[in-house]
């Protein structure tokens, strides 16, 4: 009966289907080099609210929404909602859940909700436990830097490690049995991090915070499903940022797993263009989960990926525990998400 | 293939088994009615540890790891730890996630966690994604009365609505196959409960912001299950307290259930005596936790208890949505647990 495979890895046999998914972003995220894929740009940061809390609320539950919409259903429609982000008590999820009124688990994975809530929901849909359900995550820049390092009004420098909160959200929906027959992107796996710590203490360098997180994951998988590096088309992190994604591949070396750096794609190295001032990249859970929703799923759906690991990575930093002398942990959670031929839904 | 029925509530057809649980406490705790029958008491507040918040993470990594010892297990047995708390960046979970190196997936349900993590980890167990978890979480009153209302140091006064969070913690072994043949207590159905709102705006009358969603999460369970509340031999609440509980019950009352009051066990009613001074009752993450597995489980694997509805209920308070003016939603997730009789083995 055990789905388990290796010590982090379970298979998931009735492969659930991605039935749709969305994407918002925001005005620097539509500047960047994958700005026309975003089903939606927001108008400003306030998105027509009071705060910029708010507006990244009514980001992600219009993110759901469409999802929904997308799929021709209404949230009403949806069993379940899995979802996080980085605001203390997931506020966004969770007045986001308040206001669609599907039925919420709350997460938190910082970064790495947007793979969190789809490790957990390919198994909640593999089990039988959801017929449609959806996993979403959010995060904005002005909400992100108030809260985790200091508010814009200060007009603080940022080092060369720093990333930029991106302002975005995403939403798949998950489904299993008959109403998955027509999706074109299925999961098969999923691998569950371990929290991981190598002692970064600068809350201004995150890649380097999350790096050993995601090698962990990927070593994990790859020995769990006997498989190599090269098996994907594209393993997708997180946001990692140029720093990070370098230290990544040194990590995977040390491991003795042989990296083809032209299939590694880091959404926070690819969100913005170097033009654009974004230091080491792009971050925030929005960051993995827009360009999910905008980029890597299109692809599989067409079938030009065919097989895709898609691991967001989280940093557990927390403004509290830094003052107290503490390092920063992370941790990455990973799915495998197939391309499915139209012959396949046999 | 659907586990689910009802709108909520799934089925757990293989009826994973609770193979054991650990609870610790604080001195105010030991001092209240169940203070002999947690596992263990923490000498003071800070536990050993120079903060609060070292002093409650300390406190879970112990729920946990005893927890495991009692299954005659280690942590690095355990497959899946699904862990959250009350502070920012779930830092207690986290940081005891990456000092026992078990793979992780961080929730936050305020207080309902306790039957947010069983919810969700009674699904993985059934659905053949795991052998054996660790479902766990806690509270500190330090640290949460810092983060929440306002520094201890301040003394401010408390209204007779407040409540008092419990220094505690509980951590949950679940399993599925053989390895759980021998527990005397299974779960049996889970509801994923809706982030309900009825407008308190009161930071210190959190009772009043969770009895909706307990109410609502009730209703729902017995519609699913087209079972009636005298079906339980108790509905365990977390911390509605005094004041809660008393809505709680008009709120059912209000939606035509007829609820039997001795059969109603709000854990933030009864962990402190009368003369403890914690007026409406005690709170957080840990309240439901620690009793959970003090007093609960207990009570059903010996069979004293044949059927309990458990649900922790959360108030989603963040400070920053107060101050900007939003009401406190609520949430509750359900579990039942029943006894199970070693003749029920074969």
């Amino acid at each position: 009966m055990s789905k388990r495979i290796g010590k982090q890895t379970v298979s998931l046999p009735h492969r659930p289907g991605i039935l749709s998914f969305a994407s918002i972003a925001g005005q620097k995220e539509k500047e960047g080099p994958y700005g026309d894929k975003f089903d939606c740009i927001i108008p400003d940061e306030l998105n027509g609210e009071q705060s910029f809390e708010a507006a990244e609320r009514a980001m992600l539950e219009l993110a759901i929404t469409l999802c929904a919409q997308k799929a021709r259903r209404t949230p009403q429609d949806v069993q379940l909602l899995l979802s996080g982000d980085l605001l203390n008590q997931i506020i966004s999820a969770g007045f986001a859940a308040r206001n669609l009124g599907i039925p919420f688990y709350g997460l938190y994975g910082a970064c790495s909700t947007m793979s969190e809530s789809l490790s957990l929901g390919s198994m909640i849909a593999d089990g039988g436990f959801a017929d449609v359900l959806i996993c979403a995550t959010c995060s904005h820049f002005c909400t992100a830097e108030r809260q985790y390092r200091a508010p814009l009004e200060l007009g603080n420098q940022r080092p060369p490690t720093a990333q930029w909160t991106v302002t975005g959200a995403g939403a798949v929906m998950v489904g299993c049995g008959p109403s998955a027959a027509n999706a074109r992107a299925v999961l098969t796996h999923t691998t569950c991090g371990r929290v991981i710590d190598l002692g970064i203490t600068d809350q201004n360098n995150m890649g380097a915070a999350m790096a050993p997180a995601a090698a962990d994951t990927i070593a994990a998988h790859l020995q769990d499903t006997d498989r190599r590096f090269e098996d994907y088309d594209l393993v997708v992190t997180g946001d990692l940022g140029h720093l990070g994604r370098d230290l990544l591949i040194e990590l995977l070396r040390k491991k003795r797993i042989t990296v083809q750096e032209d299939r590694l794609f880091d959404c926070g190295c690819e969100i913005f263009s170097a033009r654009q001032d974004a230091h080491s990249g792009g971050s925030g859970c929005g960051c993995a989960a827009s360009m999910l929703c905008a980029h890597i799923l299109p692809e599989i759906a067409s079938g030009h990926l065919k097989r895709v690991l898609f691991m967001a990575t989280g940093a557990l930093l927390s403004p509290t525990t830094t003052m107290q002398g503490e390092s920063v942990p992370g941790v990455a959670h990973a799915v495998v998400i197939e391309h499915k031929e139209e012959k396949d839904d046999a």
